[in-house]
């Protein structure tokens, strides 16, 4: 498959990794569809990368606009530490959409990515239009408290069946759909990311439990961008009740929740999440 | 504004209303988009007529396939007695779903709709292929059991407040938006409905009330259909967490809830709801 520039890219799977300098770090990130004033920067979960994202839902996406998926520090091909909490993710988002030469952006947040979302629709408002938070949950979130426990259990699985316990409910229906996911991850043959290291998924286990069990510091009542929620029905790592708490405290968002699904909601529901999305990016105020 | 039959309308504000008889009593409906095999039934909340429909969601839903609304007994034009109790109301909508020739359809209720709904789902299921049951709630819901003391406090405002004070919030913001869908209702000049008789309303507020206090007779998690749910943050009349035990029972529902919203949620928000029910009707399994 010949990868294409970000100039070119209309496909996930075949789009180049590309490379911004913040500090004298290096950070990989991805760009596909047409270049646009408003791109949607999208931040990725628990030891997701790159190659994480469901290039069925990136492509539905960069139909109407650019989609750009980003390495946080540490992760896949990026360079530097993974910091153990959200706040300095959050910087390091924020120095990376700035080196990007962007000043105007949407943002979707998936689980980790949420919390970073979250943070940073608070401490650089102007930075944003609208926000997309999937599979996340508010700080403070009691279910984040046995963090590492459920991550010990789905380690000590092989590592498809361990995406599979985590993004999939047991029904054979959402596991199926969960495959043809994971399947379409390896649609990308040549220039794949580098798997997370042990060290980065040590910090990012601290940070992703801390956010739990630290006390609450973002004020999301104070949030007056365009939010849309989406979240499986039966997502364990979250708790899926904690996205009705994003719904009641954000003041201007939208809450969809796809049947019998865990954490890995969008990519079991692929056109219904894009249409959805879409919508919310074009239409929402 | 010259009123157009079945055959051509493609406004709802300009579609002629039609009758069909069943058992000597004549029911008034209207149809607008392309026929099509699956045409989508949809059933009115309390004191509605077929004018109480927003035009823009019928036109937006009948860009894609044929739309009917229809009075029930002793609403509007239609002939025959308005019942005290919701399983009578089921009885004479399948009456008239059969008249008119349709062998299977997709069915929309709302509010006091949504409950005939989720009862001829369960009695009729073959009747119906996928179902959206908007602003609404399970039988036994505790906020229904002071139903008639909240149409007493609806029923001392002026008409058009009356109607604000149930389908909007008291936000300016939610309160022009369903001001702008009341002035949808008037765009349709001639052939308008009878406005519903105070019998009929006496009838409908025992049967919703019942609704909440009658013993729960229906199952559920019986239901097979693709189900999306939507609700406004703030609906008082229905008690909007209603909707997440609805999405909770329902096995394969969606359950969507909009900003800043009450009874009205889809009329506020037009095109979002379009949207997100076009894609349901068209690509949910």
């Amino acid at each position: 498959m010949l990868l294409q520039t970000n100039s070119t890219a209309t496909r996930y799977a075949a789009a180049a990794t590309e490379y911004v300098a913040v500090d004298g770090i290096s950070y990989a990130h991805r760009r596909v569809g047409k270049s646009t004033d408003l791109p949607l920067i999208c931040l990725q979960h628990f030891t997701g990368t790159l190659d994480n994202w469901d290039p069925q839902v990136i492509d539905g996406l960069a139909r109407e606009r650019q989609v750009i998926t980003i390495d946080n520090a540490g992760i896949g091909n990026s360079g530097g530490e993974t910091p153990d909490n959200v706040q300095d993710m959050a910087k390091t988002a924020v120095s990376i959409i700035t080196a990007l030469g962007i000043t105007k952006c949407d943002l979707l947040g998936f689980s980790l990515g949420g919390f970073i979302a979250q943070t940073i629709a608070i401490t650089h408002p102007q930075l944003f239009r609208k926000i997309l938070l999937i599979g996340t949950a508010p700080q403070g979130t009691l279910a984040l408290h046995s963090f590492p426990e459920l991550v010990g259990r789905a380690f000590s699985k092989p590592p498809a069946e361990g995406y599979l316990y985590l993004f999939a409910t047991s029904s054979e229906k959402s596991r199926e759909k969960i495959k043809a996911a994971q399947a379409r991850f390896m649609e990308r043959e040549n220039d794949r990311d580098k798997q997370t290291s042990m060290p980065a998924i040590q910090a990012q286990i601290k940070a992703l439990t801390r956010w739990g069990t630290d006390p609450v510091t973002l004020n999301l009542g104070s949030i007056t961008h365009p939010v849309l929620i989406v979240q499986g029905s039966s997502d364990e790592m979250m708790n899926s009740a904690s996205s009705v708490e994003l719904f009641k405290q954000i003041p201007n968002a939208i809450l969809t929740f796809y049947p019998d699904s865990s954490h890995g909601s969008f990519f079991q529901y692929p056109e219904m999440f894009v249409d959805e999305a879409n919508s919310f990016l074009d239409k929402f105020m």
